[in-house]
């Protein structure tokens, strides 16, 4: 550590910390700002967050008796001070690497991370549930779940309130408002917190009980006082017995501005002794202390690496010789349907720039609607979109899919309503690690009747599946897609139909058979170029459908070969490795599967190169199942 | 139609709805009820909450231009009226039964059932969808949705609420407040709406407020002019601007008396013509008019057959010798557990009464917790239980649990918590329909890395599997099980522990081998008896896990077996079948699988015998493929 961290230097845990005088929290809260900018511009991460909740983190770990008291923290990219403090800030620099520490709170790596966290708006269910477990253990534990406004939007948040306030356990919420989740909060909610912060309500009221004594001229002395009396009642009752989330049984305390460290200390301490739920609103700004940060807080919520100096974002040499990204080609393809075909609508919760549905957005922002945090809502909205005969393009990533599944089976799928899910981020998404990996919706979503299930090799088929989806009501439809670039640089071709259901050849061979779905195909179809040039004949379909699935390939496949190899960015359980392997043995052909995918375990965070090698289906581990089952099972069966 | 029906046997649409005078509809009202009590006493479903919205629902189709305007009912039990007046007087008898009409609202069944429901709290994400497309089409569309109290706990409705509210988009929302869902609503938002019902909060400001006026004894008759707008303002404040519906961007409008019918066709229509999000709370009484009903409203929720001059509720004739309900011996064997183990607390949401939780609840409300319609909170709040060494019971149904799915991936499995999920109501449900069958919980939970998935055959392995899951830690397990009643009248046996992914064979055999999970297997059993009988030599084991699997019984299977028959009473695409060709796939044995268990469509209502034998997986069906595949496959390969 260099001498510009005198404070924080010395702080190896939150002991250390409760050694400094309040004030000394102040230049802390400096040193930590700047050890965070340091580190992360030079190892991309998650930014914005974690400067907003510099004093919060050092007030919470000052106050409360941490790790016996629990700090829940929502979502969890926030959470990087809180790491430095509990003895991680010498390994801070392995955030989110290989091997290093996760970019998210996890049980398995400290003892002060009480709750692993990564999917937002958890932290209030779960800390209800330490806090009445603690009361039966008769353990006399403080629980603290630190939420933002945006996890707040989700009807997860809204049911833990509900049933933590009508227990009347000791637990505090701490409500983190910066008006931001990754784009702007949206929804009612926010409107209400910023009213509320900003005390329109009330004032407008004071205004008008003011005016309406001010009226009465003949009042003296005492009645002013009483005007105060019936003021400070009436004040009451709107900041209290009717605020929201005193509605909810919460006694709310705050708004307070969450960037003063002293005062929050102090307030920390108040709460501790105050038995039952509470919430504290507590303002603050993403980015706080560092100004380009503040000027664009939906750029450095994750910036990659950036000069800390300028802050200046250092992105990758983009020549015209680069791939896009498949959220870029989701992006723009959108607005080209939209532009043609003027029943599409788009929705995604809290996604817009994420899945770049902005582009949509700021072109129709009439039809195209970000519903905040809350899947759930987003599915089943778009579902009503649908049954008035209008197309939504519904874009969610694969692993947040996973809190709308019963929408989709129940509102859409069950009901054969024609709307079409994107889901980016489908395969290992890298960095985020297992919390955020696409690794279930092949398999979740192939059980459920009446869905098509796709995934595109490339762009170019990205594209088309997009504009097959619209063209005609073809019920309900998925379209998944990976994180990250594609493999054509010269990607806006002209649209074609493609027949659902239908795959394509990439190869023809007829030593081995390799069947694969999705962009992992065109490592596979390396591997198979490098085992054609070994002598091996390899015969390679990318499948583009795992539902239907394309039947006159594999009674190829069945006919013609002893061993089928499946690749797939996706979990082998039920997977379509699973789906292949059902159709041969349903129809009589002993043809031998040999599956590629994410084996049935949680993968954790790196590379996303670095983890198909660790699940063994990148270019050189396709390539020696090739070989190896060459040499095994002999040739074909022709 | 008797002449009991003097105005309802000329209601064939809301068409002669509208021709009557707002006074006839009072007296149309008790002949609904009349009808409802002579059809739904001798053909059981859902009784109370359609007795309490007979007002709402002829208000609602007599000022609406149904179907043109939209109404969606909030789960849809309640909707029987609505179907009755909407032309399906003659057939409502065929109520639920096979080839009948459906329990729920359902769009293929009827254009005025304006979207399909079932599971609780879509109809606000749904309506709101409506009424953006039809704002999107310059369509004059009214949308509603009538939506319960209980409902109304779950996430999913606050986030509809909180997106509607800020598109100020025209829908109006109903509050069918009758502080009651299956059991008694729960959470701290009953308690704000009976408070707010029974205006609680405003008398005691306005008590206040007049307690610090009346001391002021110089006040003339001025200043109680003054008082009485200043009680004006806070009440206006209090019960408009602060209300927690009008903070969520909807204008609130009630309480009313939902049993006035006159009154609310004004209510109505005079909201016709307000513009942007509106919320009426409408009160009501579930059971209304039939005093039974009223009395017990649990009971009454769905009743089955009863007796409808006096009340009775006419059970099936229970001996020593019947088989108990599957529900019954979770909750007494969970009262048991928990009596040994201190560790042990209770979790359900909303199914109390449904999954026999009340049992534990009753006899120790501090450890049972019934979180209201909250799937996904419940799950959450467990994995909160378990990590600080509690040992939750975490009951869903199994069709509620696709609602959790995110919670249990990402809060339990991921961190390997010792959560115990028991899903009441695996497989197909019968009555209830495409809605409720527990068709995927297999395929979607086998997909989780870390989870142990098992499924007991009978009472005695139920309760065994629920007494080995708390005795150790042995991270997350689901346990499923069927609706109905099991095979062992003389179920309470002494615990015994089991080997968790060990099956039990149930019949040596050489001929052919047949492995069932579930309830399934004693159907499957009798048909191997049957084959048995034939001179066919059937082996068969109950697998009792589909994960960790048994690799000893299929090993076995691999070495001796040509052919196996699989039968699970769950959905075949990568539902237990798959998971044991899996298997044999991956470990080079060529045996085929003949998997048996629901196809891949929806299935609709009927009893579950039908419905067995509509998928193919009753007695008969599997009796003929195991004589079938003998006479195929030949013998074994021993």
């Amino acid at each position: 550590m260099g001498s510009d961290y005198k404070l924080l230097s010395g702080i190896n845990s939150p002991d250390d910390l409760k050694k400094l005088k309040p004030d000394d929290l102040e230049l802390l809260s400096v040193e930590l700002r700047q050890f965070i900018i340091d580190v992360v511009s030079n190892n991309p991460g998650h930014f914005g967050a974690s400067l907003g909740v510099v004093e919060l983190t050092l007030a919470l770990h000052y106050v409360f008796n941490t790790p016996y008291d629990r700090i829940i923290w929502d979502v969890g990219h926030q959470a990087y001070v809180h790491k430095i403090i509990t003895g991680r800030r010498d390994v801070f620099h392995t955030n989110r690497k290989y091997k290093g520490i996760s970019g998210f709170p996890k049980r398995d790596e400290s003892p002060y991370d009480a709750f692993g966290v990564g999917h937002s708006s958890t932290s209030i269910s779960a800390a209800l549930g330490m806090s009445i477990a603690s009361g039966l253990k008769m353990e006399p534990r403080q629980v603290v779940a630190v939420i933002g406004d945006g996890a707040l939007s989700a009807g997860m948040a809204f049911e833990g309130l509900n049933h933590g306030g009508s227990l009347k356990s000791n637990m505090l919420v701490i409500l983190n408002d910066n008006n931001i989740a990754i784009d702007p909060s949206v929804g009612a909610l926010k409107e209400y917190l910023l009213d509320f912060t900003t005390s329109k309500t009330y004032n407008k009221l004071k205004n008008e009980v003011w005016d309406l004594l001010g009226r009465f001229e003949k009042l003296g002395p005492r009645t002013r006082s009483v005007i105060q009396k019936i003021d400070n009642t009436v004040k009451s009752a709107l900041l209290h017995q009717s605020n929201m989330f005193e509605s909810m049984g919460f006694r709310y305390f705050g708004p307070v501005d969450g960037h003063d460290v002293v005062y929050l200390t102090k307030v920390l301490n108040d709460l501790k002794n105050i038995p039952g739920p509470k919430l504290l609103h507590c303002v603050t700004v993403k980015g706080k202390g560092y100004s380009p940060a503040e000027e664009n807080q939906t750029a450095f919520h994750a910036p990659g690496k950036f000069n800390k100096e300028t802050g200046e974002r250092i992105t990758a040499n983009i020549t015209s010789a680069t791939p896009p990204r498949y959220q870029d080609v989701f992006g723009e393809t959108l607005v080209e349907l939209a532009e043609q075909n003027k029943k599409i609508v788009g929705i995604t919760p809290a996604m817009a720039s994420g899945c770049s549905m902005n582009l949509m957005m700021e072109k129709m922002p009439n039809r195209t609607f970000d519903v905040g945090i809350a899947e759930q809502h987003a599915v089943t909205f778009s579902a009503g979109l649908a049954a008035e005969g209008l197309i939504p393009f519904c874009n969610i990533y694969s692993t947040f899919m996973q809190r709308a599944y019963d929408q989709v089976i129940h509102d859409v799928a069950l009901q054969n309503l024609h709307v079409i899910f994107c889901l980016d981020r489908g395969g290992l998404v890298g960095d985020d690690g297992a919390t955020h990996h696409g690794a279930y919706d092949i398999a979740y979503l192939r059980s459920i009747p009446n869905i098509t299930v796709a995934a595109p090799m490339n762009e170019e088929e990205l594209r088309n599946m997009m504009y097959t989806a619209q063209l005609e009501d073809i019920g309900t439809i998925s379209i998944r897609y990976p994180r990250g670039n594609g493999v054509m640089p010269n990607w806006r071709r002209p649209f074609q139909r493609i027949e659902i259901g239908k795959g394509q050849v990439i190869s023809e061979g007829s030593d081995i058979a390799l069947l694969t779905i999705g962009h992992i195909g065109n490592i596979a179809a390396n591997a198979a170029a490098q085992a054609n040039r070994e002598g091996i004949s390899v015969y390679h379909a990318d499948m583009r459908f795992v539902k239907p699935i394309d039947t006159g390939i594999l009674k190829h496949i069945g006919e013609n070969f002893n061993t089928v190899i499946t690749v797939e960015d996706g979990c082998l359980p039920g997977g379509f490795g699973s789906a292949v392997l059902e159709w041969l043995n349903d129809n009589g052909y002993p043809t031998r599967v040999i599956r590629l995918g994410i084996p049935d375990k949680f993968i954790e965070h790196g590379t996303q190169q670095q983890l198909y090698a660790d699940c063994g289906y990148d270019t050189e581990h396709i390539y020696q199942t090739i070989i190896s089952a060459a040499q095994k099972h002999g040739a074909n069966r022709g």
